[in-house]
Formats: C-alpha cells, sequence, structure tokens
C-alpha cells in the first residue's frame, strides 16, 4: 500500500512581518519577478494610516497554513461560522463570496460570478473586521467555505439525506483555501477592526485612492465612433443649447486613422486639424477623452519599433506591446505625448485589455519580456493604468478616464472600469462590490428599451464616480426620450449641485482610503444579512434543493452621509434597508426610518435618496461645467435630521497634483444646537491662500423642519 | 532592452512512433504517472484494426510545435481554412468547436461550452479526416482556431474595423493550440482517411466499444428515492398490467441505511431481505440496479478500513475514496460483491463524481497516493468505471449501468452518461457529441411539464444508448400523461422491435469502433455546414456585430441506416438535412428526399426517422423483455428504397463475455434484385452452436413499393 508522503506535505513555515500599520505581509517560495503590485508601482500613502487604530495580528497563525506541492501554493485561512466575505473583485450578482468558488482571471465580465472579471482583486475582507490579499499575476482559484476537510478541527454536523431535513448541499466549512500556480508568491493580513478599516488599510497601502479632477465629476458623453470633429464641436454647442451639464466629450475609435487594430494616429479626414479642435472644444470649456485599446496596427507609425517589443501572438490583427519594456513605454510615451498630451487631450478610455477568450491573447502566448500569457493577462490592466497615468502626473496634470481591466495596486489610479454588459441591477452590484476592491466603476449609460429605463440609468449613473452617456453606437443623447427629458437634466443637476459634496468624498478616498461609493456592509450600523429563501426538492430545476440566498444588493452609500437606494425598470417600489440611527428624505429631510426595513413608492423622477441624522452636504448651484481654479460658486449647505452633525469640506484647485505639496483646504462644516435649542451652522474659514472654490457667505439649509418630523 | 529568450523558447523535438494501425504517439517531457489512459487502463482491440485502410501520418510535421515553458507543455497543430473540428468531449450546444477556447475540466455541465462537462475528452476530429488525443490528467485549455501568431505563415487578412465592413471579431487562424499544465504529457495523432475512420481508431485503441447485454437495450425505470422493496416489486407487476417494456429498476438512494453520505448497505427498514428482493424481481425478468456515490459515511462497515485510504477533503461530510490505492480497490471489492453483486445486483448509477465545485473536493485536496486533486478530478469517473466492470467482467458477467463522469479511454465502460442539466435539445447535441468521444449518452426523461414535451423525449430516449425514466425525484410513470400514453407505448415498443438491429449496431461499436449513435458529420455523403447569420452592430446587445453560428445540431443517426430527426415541444414542422442518396420514411417507405434539406409536419406521435436506400433493418415483434439466451423470436426483417443492400446482424447470449471466445454470430442479411427485377432477401444460416436468438423462417418486408415511389 502505497502512502505517499506528499498526501500530510510538509507545510512551509511562514513569517508575517508588520509592513505598514495594521498590515503584514508574508513571503511565500520565489515570488515571481512579475505580481499584481509590482505591475502597479505604488507607494503607501503613510500619513493616511495615522488616525486608523493601532491593531494586533487578527488571525489565529496556528489555523492559517501555507504548502507548496505540484508546482503550486496552496493556502489556506481560518473562517468562522457567522462570517461574511466579500471582496474578491468586481462581482456582478453577489456580495457575500462565501460559499463560493471563483477562479480570478481578468476577463469581461460574462454574466456568471465565476471569478472572470475586470478586476478580479484578489482581496478579501471579513464582516469579522480582517482582510487578506494575495500578491501573484496568476489565475487563482478560491474556495470561499466551501471545502471541507477531513481532519476539520470544526467539523460540520453529519446528516443523512434520505432521512434529515437538515441535509444540505453545502456542509459548514471552517475555512478560505487558495490555489495559487505560483512557485512563490507575497500575501498580506490587513487589521481592521472595521471592514472598513480594512478597505482603508488596503487604498492606502495602494497610495490612496485617487483624487479626480473636479471636471471628471461633470457629466461625459461619448460620441458615435464615425463623428468628425465638426460633428463634436456641434454636440458640444448642442449640449449648450439643451443647458445640459457637459465637462467631457469622449472620442470612439473613428478618431483614428485605423482601429482596430489601432493606428494612435489621428485621422485626416475625420480631424483635419485636432490643435484647434481640442481648441475649439476648450474654449466651450468641454475637454476631449480618447478611445483606444492597444493593438497595433501595421499600418502604424509606432509599428516598426514596436515589432519586436510585442507577444507572440495578435489580436485584431494587432500586435501586443510587451508594456513590462521600458523601450516600449518610451515610444509609446513620446508619441502619444507629442500627438494627444500636447495638444491637450485629457485622458484615455483604454478598451479589450480584459477579454473575452476570442480575441485577446491565449495564455500560450509570449512575450519578449519572458512574461507568460497569463501572467500578462492578470496585469495588463495595471501596465496601461500606470504607464498613462505617469504621463499626466509628470505633467501635474490630473486625468480621469475609462479602463476595462485592472486588478489589485489600483486605487490610486486615475480610472474607473466599464464594461459592455448592460444589466442595469447587475451594474449596480458592481458599483457596491468596487468599494471591497479598490477600483472604481460607471455604470454607464448607452441606449434603454423605454422611457423609465432611461431615466432610472440616467438616476443611477449621476450617482457613481463617472456620470456617462456612451452613445457610441447608438448615438443616444441625454434628451432622447423626450417624456423624461426633465428627470434626466434634473438628476444631472443634482449631480452638479453635489460638486462639492462627492469631491470631499473623493478626498476621503485620497486621503483616508475610504471609497467613495461604498457597500452597506462597510457601514457602521448595518445589521442586515443577505436573505435565505429554503430550497425545495425539483427532479429538474433543484435536484440538490439548494437554499437560495440574496444579498442586499441594490442600496449603496454615497460618501458618508447620502443612502442611494435606485430604483429599476418595472419597479413602482422597494424596500430600503435603513442602518441604525434616524435616516431623512433627501428632497424633503423627512423622517424616513431607523435601523428598519421600509418601503418606498417613489415617483418616476426621482432616485430615492437618504441623509442620515446630523448628515451635512455641501451644494452648489446647478452649472454646466464643473467648478474650475477660478469658480467661486456660494455653497448651499444642508443638514439633515435633529443630531448635531459636522463634515470635513475638502478643496484644491481641482486640477493638478499641488495638492500634494499641501495646495490644498480642510474646512470644518460644524452644527451644534445652541444655547436657546435650535441648530446653527458654522463653517471655519479657510486658509488664507490656499484654493478654495467658494464664496464665505454660506447659506445653511434645515432640511428638518420641527414639528412635522419624529 | 531585455529579450529573454523565453520569448522564443527552443521547441522540444517529439518523436512520433506508430504504435497501431493509422495511430502514432509521441511523448513530450516526462509523463506523469497517472493519466487518463492510464486511469482507463484498457487494452486496444487490435483485430480491429484489420478492416480500416493503410494510411500514412496525417498532418505536416513542420506545423506542429511543441515547447515547454513556465512549468507547462505548449503544443500547437495546423489548421486549414475550411477545417471543422468536432470533440473536446460532451458538449450539450455545440458541435464544431472551432472558434472556441475550451478548459477541458471534468464538472457537471453548467449551460455553457467553456470545456467543463461530464467527459471533456481531449480528442479532436477534423472534418479533414485526422485526430489528435492528449493523455493528461489536467485542465488543459484549448484554442481552437482561435489565436493567431504574429509570425503565422498563413497571416489573415487585415481590415479596418472603422471603414471595412468585412472587419471579423475573429479573424482566421491557422491552429489549434493547446496548453497542458504538466510537466509531461503524451499524445496521439490518429489518421482516417474519414472522420469515421478516426473515431473508429480511437475506439478500437481503448478497447473498441462496449457492447451492453440485451437486456441494457430494453427499458429502464428509476424508483422514487425512499422506495422500499414491496414498492419495487409492485412497480414491476404495474408496468406488466401496462404492458409496458421493463428490463431494470433502479434504485436511488434510499436502498442505503444512509446516504449522503453513503454506507453502501442496504437500509434494514425498506429493504429487510435485500436477496429475496432481487430474486422476486429477478422472477419478473427485471433487474435491480443500484444508486450511489462514493463519498463514505462515518457510519458506514467500511469506513475504519478506508479513513487512511482517502482525501484531505470531504465531500457532504463523505470521505472520499483513492481508488488509485490496490487496497481501497480490495476493500470496495470485497463488500460490493458480498453485499449486491452476489445476490444479483446488475450493475450501478455512479452519482455525483463530476462537480459541482461547490460540494466536491476541491483542487487543494490531496490523496494518499500523492496525486492532486485536479488529477484526481479528470480521471476519478474512469477510476470508478474501470473498478466496478473489473468486478461483472470476472464474473463473465455483463452489466449496464449510469456515471457522471468519463474521459478519454473510456469506450470499452459499460456505462451511459446522464445529467442532472434538462434542455431536451441540448441534450440531443450531447447524444451527438459522445460519437466523437468515445463515451454513450442518455437524455433521460425525469418529468414534463406538458404532454407534448413527455413524448418527444419519451420518443427521443427511446433512440438513445439507455431508454430510461428516472422517477426518483418526482415518481412519474410513462403513463403519466393519459393523452400521449398510447403515443408512449408505441415508441417503447418500436425500441423493443429495434433490439437486433441496436444489438447489431453496438456490435459494430465493439468490434469496429464505429459508435451507435452518431453525428452527421460521421457519415459519408452528408455536405451540409453550419448556418451563419451575419451580426449586426449593437451597443447593448452585440457590440462586436458578431456573426452568429448555427450548427446542425438536432439530428443523428441511429446504426448505418436510421436517421432520428426529432421534435421538440412547440415544433410543428422541422427541416431534416438528408445526405447523399436516397432516403425513406421508416414508417411508410416512402421516398422522403435525396442530398437535401426537406420540411416535415409529423404528427405527435411519432419521431421522424428516415431510413437510406437499401437500407435493411432487422426487428422483432414488441415484447416487454429484451431477448434472453433461451429466446426465439421470429426475424421481420425491413428494406427500404429500390438499392440492393446488405447488413450484418450480430448475434451472442446476451449477457456473458463468452462472445470474445468466439460464442457469437454474425449473419449476413443480403436483398438482391433477382433476375425477374424484383428485390429478394437472403439471411445465411447461422454457425451451428453458436448462440442466435431468432428462428430461421424470417419474416421479409419490402417498405417501399413500386410505383407511388421515385
Amino acid at each position: 500500500m502505497l502512502l505517499n508522503s506528499l498526501h500530510s506535505p510538509s507545510q512551509v513555515k511562514v513569517e508575517w512581518l508588520q509592513v505598514q500599520p495594521g498590515i503584514w505581509k508574508a513571503i511565500v517560495g520565489k515570488p515571481e519577478s512579475i505580481s499584481l503590485l509590482k505591475a502597479a508601482q505604488v507607494k503607501p500613502y503613510e500619513k493616511g494610516f495615522a488616525s486608523l487604530p493601532v491593531t494586533s495580528f487578527p488571525l489565529n497563525k496556528n489555523e492559517m497554513t501555507v504548502t507548496q506541492r505540484d508546482g503550486k501554493i496552496y493556502l489556506r485561512f481560518p473562517l468562522q461560522k457567522e462570517e461574511k466575505i466579500f471582496g474578491f473583485g468586481l462581482n456582478f450578482q453577489t456580495i457575500n463570496q462565501r460559499g463560493r468558488i471563483l477562479n480570478l482571471h481578468v476577463d469581461h465580465y460574462g454574466g456568471t460570478d465565476n471569478g472572470r472579471t475586470h478586476a478580479p482583486v484578489p482581496l478579501y475582507v471579513s464582516s469579522d473586521g480582517y482582510g487578506v490579499l494575495i500578491d501573484a499575476a496568476r489565475y487563482m482559484t478560491v474556495y470561499v467555505g466551501t471545502a471541507v476537510r477531513a481532519d476539520s478541527k470544526h467539523p460540520s454536523v453529519l446528516y443523512d439525506r434520505n432521512s434529515d431535513k437538515d441535509w444540505s448541499a453545502q456542509p459548514y466549512s471552517d475555512a478560505v483555501e487558495i490555489l495559487v500556480p505560483a512557485q512563490g508568491l507575497e500575501m498580506y493580513v490587513l487589521a481592521g477592526p472595521t471592514p472598513m478599516n480594512v478597505v482603508q488599510r488596503y487604498n492606502l497601502m495602494n497610495g490612496g485612492g485617487y483624487l479626480p479632477p473636479k471636471w471628471g465629476l461633470g457629466f461625459t458623453e461619448r460620441m458615435p465612433t464615425l463623428s468628425s470633429q465638426t460633428d463634436i464641436v456641434n454636440e458640444a454647442k448642442l449640449f449648450e443649447q439643451h443647458d445640459f451639464p457637459l465637462d467631457v466629450i469622449g472620442l470612439e475609435p473613428g478618431w483614428q486613422s485605423m482601429a482596430y487594430p489601432c493606428s494612435f494616429e489621428w485621422d485626416k479626414k475625420r480631424f483635419p486639424d485636432p490643435n484647434g479642435f481640442i481648441k475649439a472644444l476648450g474654449a466651450l470649456g468641454v475637454r476631449a477623452n480618447l478611445w483606444l485599446n492597444p493593438y497595433l496596427s501595421p499600418k502604424a507609425s509606432l509599428y516598426p519599433g514596436m515589432k519586436q517589443l510585442s507577444g507572440s501572438h495578435t489580436v485584431w490583427n494587432g500586435i501586443v506591446p510587451d508594456f513590462t519594456l521600458a523601450e516600449t513605454r518610451k515610444l509609446f510615451k513620446e508619441h502619444f505625448l507629442r500627438y494627444h498630451l500636447d495638444l491637450g487631450v485629457s485622458g484615455y478610455k483604454i478598451d479589450e485589455i480584459d477579454g473575452f477568450d476570442s480575441w485577446l491573447w491565449p495564455d500560450v502566448a509570449t512575450f519578449p519580456s519572458g512574461y507568460s500569457g497569463e501572467q500578462m493577462r492578470q496585469v495588463y490592466g495595471l501596465l496601461l493604468q500606470r504607464m498613462t497615468a505617469g504621463w499626466f502626473k509628470e505633467r501635474n496634470q490630473r486625468t480621469y478616464g475609462l479602463i476595462r481591466a485592472s486588478n489589485a495596486g489600483a486605487s490610486s489610479f486615475p480610472y474607473v472600469i466599464y464594461d459592455d454588459y448592460y444589466s442595469h441591477r447587475d451594474f449596480i452590484t458592481a458599483l457596491i462590490n468596487s468599494s471591497f476592491s479598490g477600483v472604481l466603476w460607471t455604470p454607464e449609460v448607452r441606449a434603454s428599451e423605454t422611457a423609465e429605463e432611461w431615466v432610472r440609468r440616467m438616476q443611477t449613473v449621476c450617482f457613481s464616480p463617472m456620470a456617462m452617456l456612451n452613445a457610441w453606437a447608438d448615438g443616444t443623447k441625454p434628451w432622447s426620450f423626450p417624456e423624461v427629458e426633465k428627470a434626466v437634466k434634473e438628476v444631472a443637476d443634482l449631480r452638479m449641485c453635489l460638486i462639492p459634496y462627492i469631491y470631499s468624498t473623493f478626498a476621503q478616498y485620497r486621503f483616508e482610503g475610504k471609497p467613495p461609493f461604498r457597500a452597506m456592509d462597510l457601514v457602521a450600523g448595518f445589521g442586515f444579512g443577505s436573505t435565505n429563501t429554503e430550497g425545495k426538492l425539483d427532479g429538474t430545476k433543484n435536484p440538490y434543493a439548494m437554499s437560495i440566498k440574496e444579498d442586499i444588493r441594490d442600496q449603496y452609500m454615497m460618501g458618508d452621509n447620502i443612502l442611494v437606494a435606485p430604483m429599476f425598470t418595472g419597479e413602482k417600489s422597494r424596500r430600503v434597508y435603513l442602518p441604525e440611527g434616524k435616516w431623512y428624505d433627501f428632497y424633503t429631510g423627512v423622517f424616513a426610518g431607523e435601523n428598519e426595513i421600509i418601503n418606498i413608492t417613489p415617483e418616476l423622477d426621482k432616485i430615492p435618496l437618504f441623509v442620515k441624522d446630523g448628515g451635512i452636504i455641501p451644494m452648489i448651484a446647478a452649472k454646466t461645467r464643473a467648478p474650475t481654479p477660478a469658480s467661486k460658486d456660494q455653497l448651499v449647505i444642508r443638514h439633515y435630521g435633529k443630531a448635531p452633525g459636522n463634515f470635513t469640506l475638502y478643496d484644491d484647485d481641482g486640477v493638478s497634483f499641488d495638492y500634494e505639496k499641501g495646495k490644498c483646504t480642510f474646512v470644518t462644516l460644524d452644527v451644534i444646537r445652541n444655547s436657546s435649542g435650535d441648530l446653527t451652522g458654522n463653517m471655519t474659514n479657510p486658509s488664507p491662500g490656499k484654493p478654495f472654490a467658494y464664496t464665505k457667505d454660506v447659506k445653511w439649509v434645515f432640511m428638518t423642519k420641527d414639528g412635522n418630523n419624529k
């Protein structure tokens, strides 16, 4: 009888070294020369850790094991019975990942939460307030409390399916198990004590979140692909005629002389004068963003130099640049600066670096750097973000763009993820999940079958990191559905009014690591779990009598104070789960509920929003362009509820990185109850000489009136 | 600039050695001690090759490359522009795999043809008449004409998506590329010259196809899971009262004292007298088949011995036996022979060895043999088939059972694959694809929403390797829908009438390697391709303007002569693609068409069947039990069309392996045109002393009458 010693392979001993406050790192084997964090190459924002609680190593080291065999690394982390596990990247249909198996693989999202997604970040955040990050540029498989070991010290209860109604297809598992097909890796344990603290530590170790330019928070429209420069300037004028916000116009493939594959050169017929075109747009206060995918046409001027610096396989007949090579980055930088950035291009939309397998380079591909197709797949989005972000950073110019692939380490990159998938409900789940993964996501609007769908989609995209209409294929306009034109303009205007609040919320992302758009599970006092429907045996539809677990995946927070509860087509009413404390209707200030589930029946023209007791929302009057360095707007500061409160209003020039040298303003907005029992507001004066886009004559609005409210 | 030598890794030179006529083998690296064929451990049926054409190596060796890097093996095989690629296992929605990427991984079929299926056999068969088989127990990724190399000698045409309407999301690729994450492997190239010859060589190298016992070709019903022995004997009697065929009754989990996890012991309450029960069933001419999954309950008598012989993880709290160990097989054999086979159990249904990941052992699992969870996953179905088949073989007793997981090397195993998926149309596609993979598949009937669906499903299951009603969860009966009771009985009776034809067809599988149920693409003279709908750009539904390719996946051959064109619920008419030569309606003998697409509007009570010109179909009168060694039935031999023809009628005792020692009969049925121009039939006499279940007074029926036909 052969009992191979590999059955109980000797465990690898690892040492956990504290590398940042509340973050420990361990090295297993010989880590590969490329990894997610190595590709992102970002320095931690160390100052941000100061305000986080001091903690100790949050896991029982005796219940963590590391094993190497079969050319792979096997990791095991303990899992308690009631723990929920969040994260593992940009999932679209589920929030709590417990009970799931994922193969983390950069790909276009294909309709199933199986690990293939635009940002399959190997980070998980426990409801018990700690996190684990695995840094390897490999397709790793994670078993999130599914695999049950024979020698488990926490065995699950034995039932007989024949006779016990408590038998379950998925017995209790006491571990998260991860298989990493690599010779070595680095891994991190992040302390809390709260899930939000874990996320903060993760974002801070990756440089702090990105602070977009203010214009990035305005409205973006992407043009039909074959639009000419005249078409585009006319479009900007058309938006003016409609008094509709517009800060950025996106140019789709047609700006290039060839795409796909891409030339990265202006098409001479559609764009006879790129320089004049961008100036004309600029004169209207609008910026140009350029679409590209990185697959280089044999007809491009960059091609001869890039031929030897590209992978073994082509994508749509374009060669695949190896961006791990400095020479590649040099050639791209020269070309892109000269022909785009120097002209005033504000940023990029970088497409199709995620998947699908059907056209991307295969895993059998090789690259001149020696990295495999698999490794390149996992980091390609990071490499492109890092390279392009660097160009703008060197010019002390903030950019804000779109990206189709990302991964761990991307918090500080100036990119928002988008995709071709188009389920409105799942788009919102992705927005929620982005907060566990250090990425931004936009539920972009493209087309709709009905006016109802149109306005509902417009409402949610205005409560996301990028308010965008992507008309590349359909040529839609914000006013495409006249029946809801007013409602669409109202929510776009509201977005513009909220820029002071949203910008301050992004400043939290930048300096504290708090994601701007947040899962409810990151909110203190949110005690609601997922709903569970008991499984019913059905020989054809449910042979294992699986119970159906449904996450609360249709509401989220924008910043500290605003709870967003979007409506979806066909819905006339919905449930809203209100966390602890009192909550008030954003529009009326009326009390809505407190630590309870409420049912609401909102009108079509409003997205339901709730503000927590004492919540302060700094706003400005609606305008069609985001504030510029020269702006001076009057603040209208709203307060909700009965409780005192305060809010840190952040400001800077909104366009450069001067804020990193201290050229920024933190102003405290305070509401207290004065001696006569009335609420009063106070703003500390901004330091002289520091950028502040608001006048000092602040208007305070106390939204919740006495008498008719709790 | 770093240009790592790994970018053009030196290719591995391989030697192709002819191991069987028209089969060449090459070894790459150091093959692992377990592989698919090593797990199956089957000897070739060498005699079968004699009738196949002599051929030379069918591929251009200069266009085949083998590379080793990153701990993996990269294989490349050439692909011509018009080639179709079939196989890669039991796919459910597609037949031609060209343009697809599959990760071959044993799993329950999940609704997408992505390589995860019950039998992800790494064999492909080209329409150009050759095949390739990769023998490694690993999850390999295949790029079937999708990956395009920068240095390809057959480059695809360059188009600009901006301006060329011929731009396609999937440009031409000149290779099948395969990534095998293993240190070594064995691979085979199989010659044709026809695709059928390739399949034959594959099945012959794996021992020849399985010849089921005759009773296996009768009707099977599986009982509600908690049925008692009395219930089951009563059920057999109920079938008798309905005069409905029944040869096998399947016992579901409730026969065991515990399941799941399993005890493999009879439940004393439901089965107080297993021996008497099986005898009582036997007296009615019915056999018992036992359900199991291999996950062993801690309460089972086998458990103490098996504890150390099982994997690191449990499935539903049952330990996972390591069947690569001789000691495991010994313990199982002792128990199973004593408590099941010795009592007269006819076979097994082996469940849940395929997936889902949610409850199967994870890839991080280890086994006492040292094999990984991945390797075990790929071979577990083979190991169980080999072990259980061996028990019966040693007793010179044929068995016929059900299995949920299989892989390469399984042709000679006595098992039919089934699953929980329930799309009728996809079930038929699986039946078609089974013919490219050396496996059998049953589109089992469980329940239906309408009488129409019920009869349509019953019709197709009667034209499959196992005619089965699986009532484990629903308690359905063949007569559950009274409106179609007659039609259901008619098709079940027809199945029984056709046993001489079906049995001879299985003999072709056994001795010539021809699959009994065949894709049209294996039929000479089938010139129809898949249909292609041009892609239309849609920003939300089809952003890459992908064209839609649809295979002809709803018709197949049963043996040489019968074309089956099933109807699906809701269909009132359908198209049938008739290969070259004349084809005749099975029921009437009337001419139907010739190398053309016909449109038919059949009644609900018949499954459309067509017979080719000169086709001979030996039948018997309907009976409720398949022929036994003692049977003497009168043959009714049908002839269709105008052409002469012949048919090899095979026979033996139908239950033992004595046929392997020559105790079998090959009789030629000949139809010639006599001197007066009439068709006449003739049967060569069977050799005296050889088993032959038919009387010598044969009835010839010429189905196609003169005058009213072409």
